[in-house]
């Protein structure tokens, strides 16, 4: 087995690398577009040439396996392309342009021109679940990066070595193409990350992970003397909720779906649906059941997860009014690793409601509670008792189905997710445009954005005005030439008189 | 003299105040857009048929001129009205529609629709030196209540009376077009303020004001079980940058401009030029020393202010290297007022760094420190040893100047404040959708938005996003039919395979 240390970060070495980044900032902000955006693309496609030996390193460091591993990294390339074509698209940039306008009802209005500035550097905390999308060259990096802004990862321990090795691909081909030294930076250990989120010269900070370190960390960006936003992505028990006519519909389909999405990748991922809520007296246990056998056991990403997934689910299934569907197995190796299968148990909805304390908490790992409600459960008053934020929610119903109660229903999930599922299951987000990984806390500390998809670009920027500018010196995208062809958007003088008129009076 | 007495909001009544305002939150957000603007027309409208009274109560209660309450009174009606068009608009509601993708490079995308939806009950600290367009029915409010949020303010204590009267203006006006009760609320007392910031049914905070309070607020919100956004405007010193070219090619115009935007409102204002970089040996000192003298008193908000007037400015009249070129006055009367003329000092550049602790905060009231430089002096530099963050940076260069000098400078602007003016003054904030009100810590809690323009509204919002929704099912926004008629980013089907193509290699 190759070494498998990798050594914290010197605190005495932080303030060089904030300096570094702070150092880059001008010079990664200033290339053109198109260049922002060969770098970016140079790193996708060196990610892929490595994609072997990171995978490798990723499954003996995480026990993921090859065929989710080598589908992360894709995913984790091409959302690299796709941020550089953001970058060249430049809307993110919303440049808004009001003419001067001398009969603008509140006095001489001058030439206004907007447009978004990266807010300079960034440090993201990786994840432990995502070695490839959520860590070193994730999601995260990509948006700070397409946004102009040097990035400082903090490593997650769970995969030092790849985090090391990702590292080393993206700094190599970042800076052969056109990046200033110290555009992309690494550290390691809980202290430097800590001291690094302190420093004045962070501007914003990123994070995947529990809900504990989050706040922790979400707490540290606010008490600073300049206080700095910190885009963290924690919790989620993402519920589904089955009707009956859905459960008629394909009742099969439905729990194979569902133990799909509970039990892959060990169930390791923060849209895992944590909770069914099905009609009461479905055949579904019978089916999950034989199901779920057939299921081998899966290694948990390290031994503080294990440790933590036995003590929750021990709890649940010791809770009174659960009933074990598929009890699974979870055995601890010599090595501390977890090794389960998964557990689904079923309960009334009166009883998770009133052991809400056990059980509304997510459980990390292949583990999911079926509710079973009747025609006179409230689900909305049900939900509302037992969730906070989620960053999904789901509804699966009858085609054509409709009523005030399926209704009601998405408007609860839509005020309290950032994402609603209409059939379908949480798990695997596409990275696109129209894409919401966020939600209302504890599913996020800030639920103003995503950190998925392109608009998450605009985290980690800031707007800011250019009055009566000469063209010449005002920046390209604010340009009347606008040499960049980015989306402009133009206010014409006179307009302000009818405002108002729009309304229906 | 009428009673001047508004009592605080009894501490017992905030938990009903903020079920007021939630219980309206789906009512008032689920207006149609055209119903939602013809309220907040017609509290504009109400707004200018009772100008008089409101305008009356306003220079008694704020010493402010008439003119300039009646201006400022217009410009929140304007403002009202404005917003009222964005929401008709929907460009703010940022939807976008990926459609289903059975060749996305990831698998399958399904069809996903995002926009913004409002976050609900916003509380809003109101301002004291603009008791109407920063105050009960100001630029939050009319962001807040455009973004579809209920909002409860909370008056300030220096224009109470007038805060009551212009709440009753709004309440009935938005109550008898449609909005529910609830909607809109008014409370008293910085006790009531705290305890309703931490009421878990607000969901987000504005301020104006000071950086010790809105630091406070800040703190108290991020520290909340569910922490929220809070969108303070604090301190600004907004330096302005004369060349010598600038200031040779007219002296008195520079003057003039620096005066009225030092002197008008009594300085009193979060975008005066508290700082004016000029080039040494120039005649400006005798100009502004002659003009000044022809200002007549203006009177302070309240007594606060020129008790914490009076200090700032004998502290910086005692420092080392000040020289006063127009020493203003400043005297108190018996009800504790302060009336104050303008104070000009000078002050050499290096002097200026010396003494940073005493000058470099803001003195709000009508004062301004003019800062000699000579060829040799590094302006950036001292920008960077003087300044954190402002609202504004303006520099005043000569017709066709260009130069690297010049360009470091906006560069350095641009990326500490959220506003770089071209000539001019800061003073009076044009409200139209390309202004960014805001800017980096302590210009702002928050520099990711503006506090005043259309954008504010995205505040007041966040994203949530439809997987496979049936079109019955979807928010109207999202529908095909558009029944709404608002901008829609689409994204079609195919496009995912030539990711990364835009860059140039």
């Amino acid at each position: 087995m190759t070494d498998t240390t990798v050594p914290p970060t010197d605190l005495t070495d932080i303030d060089q690398i904030a300096q570094n980044a702070a150092a880059a900032a001008d010079g990664w902000a200033g290339l053109e577009p198109t260049e922002r955006a060969a770098a970016m693309v140079a790193v996708a496609d060196a990610l892929e040439a490595a994609g072997p030996e990171l995978v490798a390193i990723g499954m003996e460091e995480t026990g993921l396996s090859e065929a989710r591993l080598t589908g992360e990294l894709k995913r984790t390339a091409v959302q690299m392309r796709l941020f550089a074509d953001t970058v060249v698209d430049g809307g993110y940039l919303d440049v808004r342009i009001d003419d001067a306008d001398q009969a603008f009802a509140l006095g001489v209005r001058p030439d206004l021109r907007r447009y978004r500035i990266p807010v300079g550097p960034v440090l993201n905390f990786a994840a432990s679940n995502f070695p490839f999308a959520f860590s070193v060259a994730g999601g995260d990096s990509a948006a700070a990066l397409a946004a102009g802004c040097p990035v400082v990862v903090k490593a997650h321990s769970g995969h030092p070595r790849l985090s090391v090795a990702t590292a080393d691909v993206v700094i190599t081909a970042l800076e052969a193409n056109g990046a200033p030294a110290g555009t992309f930076q690494l550290i390691s250990g809980q202290q430097a990350g800590v001291e690094l989120l302190k420093h004045p010269l962070i501007a914003a900070g990123s994070f995947t992970g529990s809900i504990r370190v989050g706040r922790l960390l979400a707490d540290i960006a606010a008490a600073r003397p300049t206080p700095i936003p910190f885009y963290g992505e924690l919790g989620s028990v993402n519920p589904v909720f089955v009707t009956t006519g859905a459960l008629d519909e394909n009742p099969e389909a439905i729990a194979d779906g569902y133990l799909t999405s509970v039990s892959g990748s060990a169930g390791q991922l923060c849209t895992k649906p944590g909770f069914l809520f099905v009609p009461a007296g479905n055949t579904l246990g019978d089916i999950l059941a034989e199901k779920a056998a057939g299921i081998g056991e899966h290694r948990l990403l390290n031994p503080g997860i294990a440790t933590s997934y036995a003590a929750r689910r021990a709890a649940i299934l010791a809770a009174p009014g659960v009933t074990a569907v598929a009890e699974g197995a979870l055995r601890i190796d010599e090595d501390g690793q977890g090794w389960a299968t998964p557990t689904i148990v079923s309960v009334g909805i009166d009883d998770v409601v009133a052991q809400r304390e056990v059980l509304a908490d997510e459980a990390f790992g292949p583990l999911s509670i079926m509710v079973e409600y009747d025609e006179s459960s409230d689900l909305v008053a049900a939900a509302d008792a037992l969730f906070e934020g989620n960053l999904t929610g789901t509804v699966h119903a009858a085609d054509g189905e409709d009523s005030p109660r399926l209704r009601a229903l998405i408007q609860w999930l839509s005020e309290h997710t950032g994402r609603v599922l209409f059939g379908g299951w949480p798990t695997g987000v596409a990275v696109t445009p129209a894409m919401t990984h966020g939600g209302p806390w504890p599913a996020t500390t800030n639920d103003s954005s995503t950190s998925v998809g392109t608009s998450a670009i605009t985290r980690f920027t800031r707007p800011v005005t250019y009055q009566s500018a000469p063209q010449a010196l005002l920046p390209k995208p604010l340009r009347d030439d606008n040499p960049w062809s980015v989306p402009q958007l133009r206010t014409p003088a006179g307009e302000s008189t009818n405002w108002g008129s729009a309304a229906k009076r």
